[in-house]
Formats: structure tokens, C-alpha cells, sequence
């Protein structure tokens, strides 16, 4: 067997077997097979496809290339959650301390933010003090105390992940639906959860450019949670719009923290509170509408913002200390109208240039800058009524780049629906 | 422009433009763009194609990259010939002095041998003292002075060919159209011929597999010429046995002495004469049959072997010195029948293995060891009678190897036309 056969083979579009799948990947990793060889490899995928077997096979694969988290040691279902990259997302903040709260188990590690989309470490980060690199016994212990703990990835986690999707972004083929699906499913079944969630963004600057294409990556992640016997819900949700109204570390907290104390924006709620249903109607075994009201309950009457605080105070962070910036400014339209579109990316970008955000993993970030909408998609705006609020320290802003993010017309267009499917 | 933007546009199955292309291959060549980025590319094209335009932008591109050889100081027509790669093909060896017997000017540049292929230079240089490595000005002199030299390829010809080439060869990108018909004619152009003479190899050995194959990639050859203005014309020819008797450089270089002395074998002769009759037609004005008539009276007058003698001796050549090895082994077939097929890339990889070839350029030939052939398809072997004579040195052969390369059958089975199409 040599990989230019294996090569070969995908290049006519033939199925490849566990055994040609692991010559390859393990052999990417001992470096007997090149970088430069890897790469026309994974173009013949991305061109030309891998069957279900095949991804499930390559996922298996990658799994095994390193650690795997044992989290026996932790009473009760453990879920874990995952967004393939939003704009102002900050659901997982949320949605864990609210399960919690609900003697659900989350024990989550998270990624930090780059590019146009933020990262949950980064966002806890923010909080002063708060420590995201706990040893793993400190881990589990506190996820049986508490139900909760958030950190940051360690220990050597799918390795030919790391590996191959570092090579993958500088060689055009990030975009293959086998090569998304077992990149995210690796790292999740390594991760130890008993359930997974993932909310798969769909839209012009999302992952996956149409519904379709985001369907049938839900499916297959799906179809590879089956095979390791771990229930995984799949949410379609639309990036046609940030979620929320804040993008920014310390102002993501912030608006985190008024929706776990019952404030929050409908289109965060939306979200939060149907991944929610979804596990407690299954686990409590209730109808999901009696679901929805426990989790509506938990966030009015303050046991989802103590579990967060507990959370907060248990990993060292003074909830107290959260920082923004007081170099605050006003943009207002420059017509009226309704706003019938909002450019996730493009404000995402904006973020990650004055601050928020990073290009490399290198980078520092400031976690006081970002920014507020002040309307959402379907809001009507006066000329000269306010559109957003920036926060900045050092670095500065186009305003009319930000204005060219709203899209305002006299005629109000259909709002699009946020949560497009359901996949599970 | 980024490399990233160019390999997605091809991802996307795009049209590249001319500065795309400029971008990647100078980019490549300055090591600002990366092996496994440029692999990335390379399997895009030869899964999504390039057009017509792409090809011929990306053979200028390839040309400039290097040197371009002025060969404007020879007076006449200047011929060069080129073959994808045949067992047993010594066409050039009887070509050429045949043109140049009749005032055409052959001016080449030719390749040592790769794999089951043997190289012109390596057939020329088992004659003792054979010089192939004359200097551009002697190389001028000798073609105004006698209208024939064969010389090994020198001077920095094409990097960028040589460069993608060598990358293709490891990342499974080597079947290509494109690819294949600007790696050749690039070459072709830069070495400053006015015609182009290129016999095409199609069969199961062979580059191209199928007839389809072989016509598109001669007839994008022949719309690359006509881009220069250097009339290009394919012969397509089946590669269903080796061409003549022999295999192996002595022996080869033998069976053209004999083949221009008029004893040629009829399948070497129709190959040989079906070119030059195309351009001594052409530069003389006489109908083909005419211009075939010619070429045989030079065969039999000893005009076109004294031709090959002059070159001989002009490169140092002693034309008396041609050994070879007098271990001779006689192969017999073990069941009598017709001789259906004779595997021809089979034949050409027991060559290299018992020293004839090479794997790598590093490795040592063996001139003076070979096969010889007794029969060729379409005829009648009996039980016991010799099938082919073997000329070993060091090297052993399996006897069963050989008689697999044969298929014997009682039945007769049409034989396979040699020359399948002329495009020009």
C-alpha cells in the first residue's frame, strides 16, 4: 500500500478502506507521508466525496490518534455543546449553567475565539481571575460539586485533527461536509459527553452556505454520534443576523448574565431554551412544552444565574470585576427605514479589528471593546436614531463600514426564521 | 490575490485567468507558494479540467520560466520529435538521419530513460565515445554542418515544468490533460524547433488508456502549437506490443542501424515512414506517396545510414564499438498458438529490472543487456519454439515473468491496427 494509491483511488472516486484511511492518517502523523501529499489527497475528498463508512471510519481514526477523556468518574448525563462559529454566540454560556441548574452534567472544554467568531475561554476570560486551566481531577471533582465547570482544552486531544486542519486552511480545502463532520465529531466523542449538541449556522457567512448543505452535515454528525452510541441533536439555525444584541468578550458576559437572570433577547432564548427542551423533555421524560417552562422558571426565579456564579466563584473569577469600556460610541443611521438584514460577518470582522477578536492564536485580545446593536433585523429605524454602540480603547473604526453591515429598505422583507431544523 | 482564492476558484471549477495562473506557478517557483499548496491546486485541475485558453496561458507561463533555445542561427526546417513514452521505440534513431538525408534539419534535445521507458540519449550513449553533452555553439555547427545532432538536455529548460513535474509524480496528479499536454509542448516550444513531431502511446501500458484519451490530448497539443505558430502533428499508435524486436539500448541502437540500412522490422518502418512523409510531403510539395517512395530509396541507397554514421563520428562516436552481452538466454513457449498480445510495459519492466532501465536518474544502465524478441503478434508459435532471446549480465530473470508477457491462444485474434489516427 502507498499512499500515491490511495491517492489514486479517491481520485477516481472509489470508496477507501478503514485499513487505506488509517495508512493514511497515521502515516500524516508519523510524517512518512508529506504534507504536499495530504493535501491532493484531501482535495480528491473534497471533490470527490466520502461514503458515511468512510467518515465514520476516518473520525474512528482520528479519535484514537490521542487522548481520550474518561469521564466515568462523573455522576449523571453529561452533555456537551458545540457551534460551528457565530457571531455574538454566546448560547454555551447560557445553556450550561441553566442545565446545571437542572442536575444536568456539563463538562465542557472550549476553544478560544479566531477569525470573525468569538470563543467561550475568551468570554470567561474576561471575568478576572477566572481560571479555564484546572487539572482534570479538579475538573471532574467540581462537576460533581456543582454540575458545571467550563476550561479550556487540554492534554492532547485528536491530534490528527489539529494536524490535518491546519493544512486544510492554507490549501483551499476547508470545505468538504465528510471533512467538517468528522473534524467536530472527533473532538466532541474524545471530549467524554454522554450527549451532544450542535448548533450547525447556516447562511452567507457561516460554515455551510445553504440549508441543504447544513442538513446533510447534521445528518451525518448524527449518523456518526449513532455509531459511539451518543445521542446528538443537531440545530439549523440562520446567521443571517448576530445573536443577541452584544459581539465583544465583557459585553457578551454581560448580556450572558441578563438572560440567565430572565432578560434576555428573544433570539438567544430562542435557541438556548429549545437545545435545553430537547435534553430535559428526554431526560425527565416530560412533553417538551412542560420542559420549556421548567427552563423558563429556572431563569426567572434565579437558579440558572447562581449556578453561573457558582460556576464563576468555583474557577476563581470575581463576578464583580467584569470590565467595559467606557470609550463609547454612537452610530446612527444614515436614513430610515426597516432593517431587513444584518451582516454577521462583516460585524464579526469589525470586532476582531478593534480588539475583540484575534487573526492568529498568537494574538492578545481586549476583552472591554466590541459592540451593541441597538435593532435587530425587522426593527424600523428613524434617520439619526441610534443602529449600534461601539466600545473601543486603542484601535479605531470606519463608521461606514459599520453602516454598510445594515441593510435598510422602505419595505419591510419577511424576517427570516431563526431556527430553520431539527435534526436528531 | 492569494493562493487560497486561486485554489478555491479551481475548487469551484472556475475559469483561472492568466494572472491566476502567473501568480501560482511564479509563486511556486519562488517558494512563496507551498509543495502541498500547489498539490492542493494540481489534483483541482485534474478532477475540474482547465480550458483550451488555461492550457495554452499556462505552457506560455512554463516557457518563460526559464531558458528559451535560439536555434534561429540553423538555416532550414527545423524538425524536433517526441514520443510519451514506448518499449522498444527507437523511432529517433531512424528518423532523424532519414530527415536529415533529405536536408531536414534535426536539432533535439533529447531524455535519458524513467521506469519501463528507455531514453534516446541512453540508447546513443552505448556506443563508445558518444558525446551528448556538446556545447550550444558546437551543437549549431554540427546541425548547419551536417543537419542532424542529438544532444542531451542541458541549460535550465523549463524549472517550472521540472518543479511540477517532480510533485506530480508523489501526489497522485499525473493524469491530467492538461497537465500532461503543457508539460510536453512546453518543452517542445522552448526548445526552438519549427515542426513538431509527437507520437502519442495509447493502450493499457501506456500514458493515455484509451483512443478517446490519446485524440484529446493530441489535439490539444496541436492547438497549443498552432498558439506558436509551429505546426504540431500527433501520430496516435497502439502500444499493444513493444515497436521492432528489440529492447534495450544496444540492441536497440542495432536493430535502427539495420532499419537504416533498409532491414528494418514493418511495424518500426510504418511509424517512421508515416512521419516523414507528413514533413518531407510538406517541404517539398510531392503527394505522401511520392515522399514515401523517397524515404525508402534513402533506407535502401544507404543514404540515411551513412547520415547516422556522419552524426556518429561528429560526436566522437566509434560506430564499431557497439557491445553486447554474450550471455544470451532462449526463452521457449511452453504451448504453441497464436501470439494474441505481448505485453508491452511488462517487457519494458523485466528490461529495467535485469539492467537496461533505471528507476531512478541516479541509477546505472546497463547498455549492452536487452531483450530480443522472436515473434511478434499475429504470429504462430509451436511448443518448444524460442519466443524471445535474453541478454543478461548481473542481473537474473524469472522465466515465468517472460512467458506472462505473452498470450498464446489457438485462435487467431485480429491484430490491432498500429498507427489508430493522424491529427494535425
Amino acid at each position: 500500500m502507498t499512499i500515491i494509491d490511495i491517492i489514486n483511488k479517491k481520485r477516481l472516486r472509489k470508496e477507501l478502506t478503514r485499513e487505506e484511511i488509517e495508512f493514511a492518517i497515521n502515516g500524516y502523523l508519523d510524517e512518512s507521508i508529506k504534507d504536499y501529499q495530504m493535501s491532493s489527497l484531501l482535495m480528491a475528498i473534497v471533490l470527490n466525496g466520502m461514503t458515511a463508512r468512510e467518515t465514520i471510519d476516518l473520525t474512528d481514526i482520528m479519535i484514537k490518534s490521542g487522548d481520550i477523556i474518561d469521564l466515568s468518574k462523573i455522576d449523571g448525563i453529561i452533555v456537551d455543546k458545540h457551534s460551528t462559529g457565530g457571531v455574538g454566540d454566546k448560547v454555551t454560556l447560557v445553556l450550561g449553567p441553566l442545565l446545571a441548574s437542572l442536575g444536568i452534567k456539563i463538562a465542557k472544554m472550549s476553544g478560544r475565539g479566531l477569525g470573525h467568531t468569538g470563543g467561550t475561554i475568551d468570554k470567561l476570560e474576561s471575568i478576572e481571575g477566572f481560571n479555564t486551566k484546572i487539572d482534570k481531577e479538579a475538573f471532574i471533582k467540581q462537576v460533581n460539586d456543582i454540575n458545571i465547570a467550563l476550561v479550556s482544552q487540554s492534554g492532547n486531544l485528536v491530534p490528527a485533527d489539529k494536524k490535518l486542519y491546519a493544512l486544510r486552511d492554507v490549501t483551499g480545502t476547508t470545505e468538504s461536509i465528510p471533512l467538517i463532520a468528522s473534524s467536530i465529531m472527533s473532538k466532541k466523542i474524545a471530549s467524554g459527553a454522554d450527549i451532544i449538541m450542535i448548533d450547525v449556522k447556516v447562511g452567507n457567512g457561516a460554515l455551510m452556505k445553504t440549508l441543504k448543505d447544513a442538513k446533510e452535515l447534521a445528518k451525518l454528525m448524527v449518523r456518526i454520534g449513532k455509531a459511539y452510541r451518543k445521542p446528538t441533536i443537531c440545530l439549523i439555525t440562520n446567521m443571517e443576523e448576530p445573536l443577541g444584541y452584544a459581539i465583544g468578550n465583557s459585553l457578551e458576559v454581560e448580556e450572558a448574565i441578563n438572560t440567565l437572570k430572565g432578560n434576555g433577547p428573544s433570539d438567544l432564548l430562542e435557541v438556548v431554551i429549545t437545545l435545553c427542551s430537547i435534553i430535559i423533555g428526554a431526560v425527565k421524560k416530560i412533553p417538551n412544552n412542560e420542559a420549556k417552562n421548567l427552563l423558563f422558571k429556572q431563569l426567572n426565579n434565579g437558579e440558572a444565574y447562581k449556578k453561573f456564579e457558582e460556576m464563576v466563584t468555583s474557577q476563581n473569577g470575581d463576578i464583580n470585576s467584569i470590565k467595559i469600556s467606557d470609550k463609547v460610541f454612537s452610530i446612527k443611521s444614515d436614513k430610515a427605514g426597516y432593517i431587513n438584514k444584518i451582516d454577521a460577518l462583516k460585524l464579526g470582522e469589525i470586532a476582531k479589528m478593534i480588539g475583540a477578536g484575534r487573526n492568529t492564536l498568537e494574538d492578545e485580545i481586549d476583552y472591554e471593546v466590541g459592540l451593541v446593536l441597538s435593532k435587530k433585523v425587522g426593527d424600523y429605524v428613524e434617520e439619526e436614531e441610534e443602529l449600534v454602540k461601539v466600545y473601543l480603547k486603542d484601535k479605531d473604526v470606519s463608521i461606514s463600514q459599520i453602516l454598510e453591515c445594515f441593510k435598510i429598505d422602505d419595505e419591510l422583507e419577511p424576517v427570516p426564521q431563526l431556527i430553520l431544523d431539527i435534526i436528531k
